[in-house]
């Protein structure tokens, strides 16, 4: 850890990159916990460099899906034992992290609770939605409704709601929405190469607008009652709070999304809002990261993460996510890192 | 203060206000000055209520304009005398606060330097060309030129690129852009009313996709070489970093833009990249957000600021962008706020 002392380091991703993966790996990991030092500048990630070995240690062993005794966790709230009598929209269900919320929602719920599940892929939707109806839920009353549709378009956002409007029964207590769905964008370029204003305006559309005009759409459908909780999942990423090269639409659209994540929670009171963000997880979105990553660093960083088995499982990840959403004790509006939990 | 040590506190824009404006006007002035502690999220603002009164009176007097001596500074570092012959891009350059950065930096470039101003207001716009081509810079030799058009739009874009390409001259220095062009949004509602993702699209498209679009291929046409100094500066606002209830639209596309602009910063080291937040100004933008917002606490603190006097002149806050540019010692990437310098 000697290396931690040297004065002369730079930011993670310096062009002429002088340092050997398993640094990068350790530089990436302390990026990866350094938000919760409130650390908001790519600076600050460099004074993290600097702390004592036993948060580091901590650091690294929550970053390798091995959290210490002592790593922080966010409440000693008893959860509850479920999530009571759910709507629940889940975009982006079809697979890696959105299946897995689906899953597990689906086991925390009481009968008479509905899931909506979206995603473009039919196949794969109708395959969850038939594992789910043939579930112990699924035997107990869970109506599972999918959603085959494009949330990027305008009527696929209305289909949604439609859907959505119609599954709603007077029974229902808890309405949470998981807004899942995005795309990773051009990790194969940097900054200086985004000169085509569409394809910049398509990103931002499907991984930002969409999101609020969903959230907005389902908040209006099922406004605010005694008798209703309301919760609403932004499923984010570290890349929400530290910038990454060749990650730009990545990073921007997360940053987007926390911020009117955030503004929501301030005008919504009675709104519970989260920010999730699941860590680095084995899906095909890591697959793409390490195939089409431009910085050399950062894409040899993602390759030693997989080579040495260090990604997390969705599984492994959401079931800290239900964690948070079942002891329901989270500031609304903040950022919860799977380590954090 | 006493109110401060209250444990009670809840977010600035709790519905159901029950602050006094003056109280609001604190908050908001906190708020203003809680990112200096590196504070990201909503939550952290309120630890900054309970700090001591001497940070607190420094923070007021900041916010009022009026720092105090021991209000903090960026550096220490002599300025230079002057940016040198530069080739600067200032879009939103007709009125408000890019108007007073074309004025100031026609003040500090060496002869032989063009300014590009991009506006979509014709006629405001030739009449700062008249005012600068009459000025001393312009009796020795400042070259104005202006680009009627909007930079939201993929043409309005090209026309800026093309006409700052005929510009450049081989005894150039310093390039300079200065992404200034931005607009309010509709601050009459909450972010629960904005079901229209073609609303929110074009927000994004103007303010986030424009912008770096304009980068990138300003960067594209004048990529790095030795005798060339690049500078980007984003104009930014706190809104980049805080929530504010009814300003949806503006923190988030701020917020991305930050973000872009740090991801730019660490994959292009020879650049030097700067998020300037020019604070509270006395423009039509804070008229409109006077009259328009919808969140009747944050609607009044500005009511109050204007009333009292406390809303910063465009060339008050310009000096200070100018005092930063001159001195060059920023973080590249950084998000530097006018009370910061």
């Amino acid at each position: 850890m000697e290396v931690l002392q040297d004065q002369n380091w730079t930011p993670l991703g310096e062009v002429g990159g002088q340092y050997s993966p398993s640094i990068l790996l350790l530089l990436l990991l302390l990026l990866y916990k350094s938000h919760q030092q409130g650390a908001p500048a790519a600076r600050t990630s460099l004074s993290v460099l600097r702390r004592s070995s036993a948060s580091l240690r901590r650091s690294a062993a929550a970053f390798l899906g091995s959290p210490s005794a002592d790593a922080p966790v966010s409440s000693s709230m008893p959860p509850s034992a479920d999530l009571g009598r759910v709507l629940a929209v889940i975009t982006g269900a079809s697979r890696g992290f959105g299946r897995a919320v689906a899953k597990d929602v689906s086991r925390s719920v009481r009968p008479g609770s509905v899931l909506v599940l979206v995603a473009r892929s039919g196949p794969e939707l109708r395959a969850l939605q038939a594992e789910l109806i043939q579930s112990e839920a699924g035997r107990a009353g869970l109506q599972v409704e999918v959603v085959v549709a494009d949330v990027g378009q305008k009527e696929g956002l209305e289909e949604v709601l439609r859907r959505s409007k119609r599954a709603f029964t007077e029974e229902i207590t808890h309405l949470v929405l998981v807004n899942n769905a995005a795309s990773l964008g051009d990790v194969s370029h940097f900054m200086k190469d985004f000169t085509n204003m569409a394809e910049v305006d398509s990103y931002l559309s499907l991984n930002v607008s969409s999101a609020l005009c969903l959230t907005a759409g389902v908040l209006q459908a099922f406004p605010r009652r005694p008798a209703l909780r309301r919760t609403v999942v932004n499923v984010t990423s570290l890349c929400a709070l530290q910038p990454f090269p060749s990650w730009g639409l990545y990073c921007t659209g997360k940053a987007a999304r926390d911020m009117a994540f955030r503004v929501l929670a301030e005008e919504e009171p009675d709104l519970r809002v989260l920010s999730y963000s699941p860590g680095p997880l084995d899906t095909a979105m890591q697959a793409e990261a390490r195939s089409k990553t431009a910085d050399p660093n950062i894409k040899q960083s993602f390759s030693d993460l997989f080579a040495q088995g260090q990604l997390l499982t969705c599984e492994e990840s959401c079931s800290k996510l239900m964690k948070v959403l079942l002891e329901d004790s989270f500031t609304s509006g903040a950022h919860i890192d799977v380590f954090d939990v």
